[in-house]
């Protein structure tokens, strides 16, 4: 079955670039203003500002005009998702590992019994 | 900084569709001959190989042929990537949050000790 998610598209989506990661890895350590977001990375302001609008409409980050100065903040509740969506995995694998280890044990119980009758 | 992270960027890029993902959810749960993962579907077989082309390339499914049948598996350690990348954001931020706390609460210390000494 399907389950379609935009929300989950576009927060994986904005996520599988380097300079995406970079400016979330840079935010979840505190908000900045775009400018700061900006000069370490390796292109211009505008391009800087293109990625930042992918991750804006990914929800992934939110930006505040004060004055002449525009200030990034990261939303952690949206990177969240991604984490929950993530652990939901886990816990299926792990589920299915307890399965097969209880079928291991419950071989090597019974051979253990029919050795204990031969 | 940019950490340029290939393997990021494709794991992020495969999980980034719906169609891919539920293959990843069904395989969470235990291994699949390619046919049953693509008989629920709304897609033909070649569309769906497609995608598990994606996430084969990203290291997130495997797939082995044994006789006329290929059986795809999970690859639990590639998602765990994703798993490790997003901690290490929660990490950032709750450190953030915990700074800001004591901050905080610092403040409040001293206007109590501002208000006894009044």
């Amino acid at each position: 079955m399907v389950n379609y998610s935009p929300a989950l598209d576009r927060l994986f989506l904005a996520l599988a670039d380097p300079t995406r990661r970079a400016m979330v890895e840079q935010l979840s350590s505190g908000p900045a203003p775009v400018s700061e977001l900006a000069r370490p990375l390796p292109m211009s302001l505008p391009s800087a500002m293109q990625h930042l609008g992918v991750l804006e409409a990914a929800g992934l980050v939110r930006s505040e005009k004060l004055g002449r100065v525009r200030t990034c903040s990261i939303n952690a509740a949206t990177l969240s998702l991604a984490e929950q969506w993530i652990n939901a995995r886990r816990q299926d694998w792990e589920r299915r590992l307890d399965r097969l280890g209880d079928y291991l044990s419950s071989i090597e119980d019974k051979e253990d019994h029919d050795e204990s009758i031969d």
